[in-house]
């Protein structure tokens, strides 16, 4: 048994993780990936498999310079019938010049017999010689125990015998891997503790997949039986169902149990931070349901948890949400209440006398627009806009009269495919002769895009840069599009979300829903403009309404 | 402690899972899901809380008529002050018809001093006096003590006093609440092995929510330490990180632990078909990694992986797909060797000679079609289209010479906003006069539609409806853009994946790609249009290629 209370993490994101459907990193994505993770205070940071493709091999020829984390590189044990020294995947894992080496290997029966075709001795032979040879040219070495729990549950002599190969050839670290994921915590907890009797703790790493969501459960029950390195990736990226979470364990293991990580407690605040760059890289919208860092993690929606919250927020939250860098959220839905919109006013900086009868105005309107297709949880640009309007505080800065937006596919004479996105607006701006009603200054412009939308965006720009000089530097990060069709026969609509950021790194999310997609995105689009127009504080004066 | 090896489990999808960010089922959602837990075999089925909305009320009023499960109403204790025949919010349950009504009280010492403001006295007589009440009416009672691992952890003897009030007033069960969802699986399993000795297993149940992954652990170790009801929701759908997954939980307790449910081993197939028909409900695309039912649950991607499943399944996954009605895939993607694409032909019924040169061609159209944007992990009739085109399989039933999109908003002389979406298509269909080379007829139409995609659909089949009535019936049912934003510098592309059903109620997925989102839109709709004609047999004779 394992006295220290010291845990390792060894992050595979950039292997394992790679391997899930629709993730495909580059070498600037696992540049960035890593430093951060490096950043963060993970203790092992695996690069990839050198000699696997040409993504990781160009990683590894210019490997980024880590401050803390030991840079490892992943592979296989040599091949059969052929020497350590003679393996050309083994010798591209030593040249890789990474200090770490993992090496995968079998320690299932029925893989060694099926899978590899070869004798279980000369399975052993091959685990030994690999691990030898890494020792041997100064790396520290660590084995990946493939599909150890099955095969431990059907010959446990011949799983524990494949690990005691690694040990005695000086692993550092031996890394018992439940492979298809389907092992459960308690046999986790029973196996390890059986195999810590073999192996030191102190040298038993953990390796977990989702595939029956026990993935953090196993590797907590792994550490509970002593084992002190956890593998896994960042938001639980992996192949079918992800690997064990690392961002879910960090705060559990350094929160709850007390263990120490190479994580200060200070830089666990970068946690959140650390997840969405993840799916930034990705292009993935965050799971808002993530523990610890998801945007709903410590959210309160119900009437009757909010008032609770309000009173202490120990009464509805496990931790801190500003000890891994989150922040409470109290959510405007169709089910709130007075009470749940008036602390989310709270949050967005405007003090209200509750007894003001334009809340209960905002509630209904809240509620209407949401039964329209409107959803506030993901744009809170438009949630602030809109209660600020209810309280007469954003002037209108321009007013649209008209738009129209031309989009063409056709062969020139040339035969070449030519594609053009035109848009036309017609706006007023201030001077407004009387605000609120009496026309201002028409203006209407013209300019093509790269798309229906952003020709829509660029004439709208173009029309407002006189007058609001501040919109230079604005543009969409990102745009997601949500068609609605209710059960109750109406007709579909469709809900367009934008992410806007400024010049400072700022952003703000908006939305705008309509049965046309391009109405729809004018909507969000227009709500984007107003927002930081009335941050930057223009027009504070001149065009305020008269109430 | 308990011996018999039944578990029942209690769905609290139309409660704890409305209160989800995004979340707000009207009537008719919640008749279907309840419908579709009944048909599976959930045990108890909590349809809301009668008295809170008008959404549940109506719900409650006219409620679906279950074959097996357990119809059950969900609300509070008694209000501190009134007695129990006097209190409107116990009369609304008990009025509700429910043959059980759970009733959630206070546990935790502290909630009841700060967010109660009782005397702790007073809590255990809100207890006993309501489901004394529930009792006295002839229903089930059910009780869920809130925070009671948080309570009992700081005041042990209090929490246990109000479960044992609940007990000894006559509730059939006592479910132990992690509400917070803060504790993990070995405090459960000890706390719960605790509770075991004052209250009996056969009457204990568990409620967690997902706030550190562990829900579906803490689920298990309960049943461990004797627990035999377990509270969850489907697809772990719930307020902040969710509720246990019981879609997860259910093979687990059933294939892996050998309890017993109230799913019979065959109904155990209509997992998948339940989970995403609650997607589909919410509107929301499956989380394709989820345990057991996500469509990559089973799917397969590295070369390693690929060819070892293809010699033996059981090498690469914890059970038979096919158990909970899920299957196998075998992932085409940039990592995608020939055995992952010779694999996934095979898939879509296409037997191909490995040594087929055209196979090489096709990984490589593959890559470079993945690199520019294009996304096949779930956009199966694309890359059929792609295969069999590679193969001369597909004729050009129909070719684009150019279409115009006009899309306008304006207000007209009555001041009325106006939005207009027209689309103009000029395509050639058959006869060709030579096919590949020589134009066919030339067919123009114009029509107008709910925004841009769909006029341009319209405008599309108004062209080809003469040629293949068997267009007829085919409809647009979901629509996703996602803008791709490489981090080199170039520009960003617009990636649309549209479902298509026909009239048999099939349906299937394409992809576009494109700088412009009409032309991406359009790409996606070709193919679709394009696979719905090559399935239904269209022009097999006349129009093949040579080849």
């Amino acid at each position: 048994m394992n006295e220290t209370n010291r845990v390792y993490l060894y992050d595979t994101t950039l292997r394992d993780g790679a391997q899930t459907s629709g993730v495909d990193f580059g070498v600037a994505d696992k540049i960035a990936i890593a430093r951060e993770l490096d950043a963060l205070g993970i203790d092992y940071v695996e690069g990839g498999w050198p000699g696997a493709n040409p993504t990781d091999d160009a990683f590894f020829a210019a490997p980024p310079a880590l401050a803390r984390a030991t840079f490892t590189a992943f592979g296989m044990t040599r091949r059969p019938g052929r020497s350590a020294a003679n393996d050309g995947g083994l010798a591209a894992l030593l040249n890789s010049g990474a200090p770490a080496v993992c090496i995968v290997g079998k320690s299932w029966d029925f893989h060694v017999d099926v899978a590899l075709g070869i004798s279980r001795t000369e399975n052993l032979e091959l685990i030994r010689d690999s691990v030898a040879a890494i020792v041997a040219r100064g790396r520290e070495a660590l084995f990946d125990a493939e599909h150890f729990f099955d095969g431990y549950r059907r010959n446990p002599e011949f799983a524990l015998s494949c690990v005691q190969a690694a040990h005695e050839a000086g692993a550092r670290w031996i890394v018992l891997c439940d492979t298809n994921g389907g092992t459960l915590p308690h046999e986790i907890e029973r196996i390890v503790a059986e195999v810590a009797r073999s192996i030191p703790g102190g040298r038993l790493g953990i390796h977990c997949h989702n595939d029956t969501e026990n993935a953090v459960a196993n590797s907590l029950a792994a550490v509970r039986a002593g084992a002190r390195m956890i593998q896994g990736t960042l938001n639980g990226l992996g192949e079918r169902c992800g690997n064990a979470n690392l961002v879910s364990l960090l705060p559990t293991l350094m929160l709850k149990l007390g263990y120490e990580t190479g994580v200060a407690r200070a830089d666990l605040k970068r946690l959140v931070h650390v997840s969405r760059m993840l799916d930034e890289r990705m292009n993935r919208a965050p799971n808002r349901h993530a523990p610890y860092v998801g945007e709903s993690a410590f959210a309160h929606k119900g009437g009757l948890h909010v008032s609770a919250v309000e009173k202490d927020p120990a009464c509805y939250e496990h931790i801190d949400p500003d000890l891994v860098g989150n922040r409470r959220h109290i959510l405007v839905s169709d089910q709130a209440g007075r009470s749940n919109v008036l602390a989310r006013l709270r949050e967005v900086g405007l003090e209200v006398d509750p007894g003001d009868g334009r809340i209960g105005q905002l509630v209904e309107a809240v509620k209407r627009r949401e039964y329209e297709g409107y959803a506030y949880d993901g744009a809170e640009a438009s949630f602030e806009l809109l209660a600020r309007r209810a309280l007469g505080q954003v002037p209108d800065f321009f007013r649209l009269v008209s738009f129209r937006v031309l989009d063409e596919r056709r062969w020139n004479a040339r035969n070449e495919l030519v594609t053009l996105s035109e848009a036309t607006v017609k706006v007023e701006v201030p001077p407004f002769a009387q605000v609120g009603t009496a026309p201002g200054q028409p203006v209407m412009t013209v300019a093509e895009g790269n798309g229906p939308v952003n020709a829509l965006d660029q004439a709208l720009r173009k029309a407002l840069r006189d007058v609001y000089p501040q919109l230079e530097g604005m543009r969409l990060v990102d745009y997601k599009v949500r068609i609605l069709t209710p059960n109750d026969g109406t007709k579909a609509v469709t809900r367009v979300m934008i992410e806007t950021q400024d010049r400072s790194g700022d952003r703000w999310s908006t939305v705008g829903v309509s049965a046309n997609i391009i109405d729809a995105s004018f909507n969000a689009l227009f709500d984007s403009i107003t927002y930081c127009l009335y941050r930057s504080g223009a027009g504070r004066e001149a065009h305020a309404p008269a109430a």
